[in-house]
């Protein structure tokens, strides 16, 4: 069974808004064992709408259109597809009903906005998929064999409504017989190149005789790089979910074996997330006084729900007074040599783990850029001290491949190296 | 002169990897005047990639090309290419010289990973277009009049390339005839939805005899909405750029007096990136004492560049014992009315003003989900006080639209809600 994704939306074509949509249907889709070929995205225009449809219904069992379905002019996606399927689009009076109990509720008065009715209005012979945010309908209906599906282009709104189908795709997804069992697991890596690491997997499978892992059909390799992180996602098939899970399983075992430093986690898990678990399973605390970082470690680590279980206070000392104040750092420190050093980097790490309560206290000093940046210390120059139950475990300047990083990369990146190197030190 | 994108890459087509190139090299054509029309993804499938591009060269003038130059054996884009051509693609001795130049300069010696080799291949009448940071090389050609570009998946890579083949672009638009001068501007706004706006928008052109905006097409306004912001986009054609402008500067007046209270700023602007600007106009320095947020409003002013001249110290005093130790909080505080409470704010932002040597002082207190709401303090209760040298000029519980939202959403929100009100106190 094979689907496609239409995102409507002049605001996507133009480049001011970044179709999420499409990412998070095709993963959606994945794992229900359906299999997105295309996504096509399109602006707010009536034959360029029409014509993507069209393509679409030649090639795909299930078209999932996102986007165009507000309430103002330039919201034309219903309307064009009722135009493609010929068939008529009218204000349906249990639809004006429930918008207007919905906007009472939301709004606690029943002064509804006019513009809005024109998102009462229903497709001939489609179902009404429900919103349980906003006030823009879906539909779902079929055309010809292939199923048609439509969401509002917010992504929370969307995503709950895609969730209130997904009977309807797995029914058809049974009906059409491509049953069977697809899994997959990502293996998650840091510290190595995407060159790297698929270099190395292909030389380990070789010198064990075994076929090119990237080449393969069942179960096959593939890789991928996000900054500061890489990954290799196995996809197995088996006629059971537990023949697909057997094939899996092996694959991951090879892979342990030939990354036995790399591997720091699975499918969604993060950086901060195994930190996080790390920590949980030891009892340990953990707090950062941070510099150049700006807080991003402490907002990563507190992204993590259920953060007060491992973490009291993390502080953003930005200016030098307050690496004095705060956490009583010698102000000769700064002559001597200068915030950014593995001085200051240690200083603070101790300063910190006086006063922080926890078993954990880390530091992070250095140049984010674009500016601070000097010949002996050039943007990315970044020191990181770990001090674990009073006692200096980690202090070192952080390894980087030389290459140009923006503020937001060079902050990110050495946020993940922490994570990384805390994880390890807690783990031995 | 139309354009279109055609990223390649499993990891697009199975929701692993979020296609933002797509939308930069749409922001970036349209800033060179050339339209875009079609974004189309596909996986490393060498009969899809054929198709794509048989298609995009049916009703494109420019079809940029991302994705599928990595070094692995799924890398086949200008395999595909080159038979989508019938055009040979061979290794290129220049190439490979340049390749292990990088390599060494990159690595610190010659020993060069055979697979990246497959990297320094071009073809026929191709012109390569240079990697300055990575060894996927694109390239640049034409085919029966329709420019073809192909350039690596990674974003800084892409980006670093396609800056290299601008003059190239404009070029071709300037042959096209398709020039005059489209300018666009957006208009950015807080604490309104986007309903809201675009039907106050309309009303009061009604009110003034104005024709409906958004239905306009010289100059034209388009609303769009993210998380806590939305915006206005006018776009104005003119025979110069000159008459583009004065449309575009006559629409932008009659918004500002739609919305007096409402528009924060223009372009790329954010909202700390306005604080921040105003902060340096009033040679101000702030501080935040974060619970909830948990060091996302010190990441979020942080990342503005500079930020030195106007940030000292953050504080994310994430449990009770930490309010207390280093804000000097009451203990009481806790028992008699909770660390989500008005009174915990307002001794936060008092505690922090006492050491912060900052002007400004700001705290968050709440319950960012998804755990730990109740009925009396459901997830996104979240109270901010503001000390403006040492007097209470803000302390409110913020006010939300009840909506579901995840725990990363309503962070987001509070700190974007809380720029806001800090701009406001400060601009008065």
């Amino acid at each position: 069974m094979k689907a496609e994704v239409i995102a409507i939306g002049t605001e996507l074509i133009i480049g001011h808004t970044v179709n999420t949509n499409a990412t998070y249907i095709s993963e959606y889709l994945n794992g229900l064992g359906i299999s997105v070929h295309h996504h096509i995205t399109v602006g707010d225009n009536e034959k360029r709408i029409i014509e993507a449809l069209e393509l679409a219904c030649t090639r795909s069992d299930l078209v999932i259109c996102t986007g165009g379905l507000g309430p103002t002019d330039d919201d034309i996606s219903h309307d064009s597809l009722a135009k493609f399927l010929g068939r008529s689009l009218e204000k349906d009076p249990e639809q004006v009903k429930i918008f207007e109990e919905k906007y009472k509720a939301y709004a606690g008065h029943h002064k509804t906005p006019k513009i809005n009715y024109k998102q009462t209005r229903v497709i001939d012979k489609a179902e009404v998929i429900a919103n349980p945010i906003g006030t823009a309908i879906g539909m779902y209906l079929d055309h010809n064999g292939t199923s048609i599906a439509s969401f509002p282009g917010v992504p929370i709104e969307m995503q709950a409504m895609l969730e209130n189908i997904k009977e309807k795709l797995v029914e058809k997804l049974k009906a059409s017989g491509d049953v069977g069992s697809i899994l997959s697991k990502k293996i998650r890596m840091t510290d190595i190149t995407e060159s790297l690491m698929a270099e190395t997997v292909i030389e380990s499978y070789k010198e064990h005789n075994r076929a090119n892992p990237f080449l393969a059909a069942n179960p096959s390799l593939a890789p991928y790089a996000t900054l500061g992180e890489c990954y290799l996602r196995i996809t197995a098939q088996g006629n059971t979910e537990n023949e697909a899970q057997v094939l899996i399983d092996k694959t991951s075992d090879i892979l342990h074996e030939i990354f036995p430093d790399k591997i720091f986690g699975y499918g969604d898990e993060s950086l901060p997330s195994v930190l996080a678990k790390k920590l949980l399973e030891k009892n340990f605390s953990l707090a950062f006084a941070e510099s150049c970082t700006g807080g991003l470690a402490s907002k990563m680590l507190t992204d993590i729900s259920g953060a007060s279980n491992f973490t009291k206070l993390n502080l953003v000392t930005y200016s030098n007074e307050a690496k004095i104040k705060l956490l009583g750092l010698d102000p000769k420190i700064f002559d001597e040599h200068g915030a950014v050093s593995q001085e200051c980097a240690e200083a603070m790490a101790i300063g910190l783990s006086k006063i922080s309560d926890c078993n954990v206290n880390v530091s992070i000093t250095g140049i984010a850029g674009p500016g601070g940046g000097t010949e002996e210390k050039p943007i990315g120059t970044i020191y990181v001290a770990v001090v674990i139950n009073g006692k200096i475990e980690f202090s070192e300047k952080l390894k980087w491949v030389a290459r140009q990083l923006t503020r937001d990369q060079v902050r990110e990146l050495a946020c993940k190296k922490v994570f990384w190197i805390i994880t390890k030190l807690i783990s031995n």
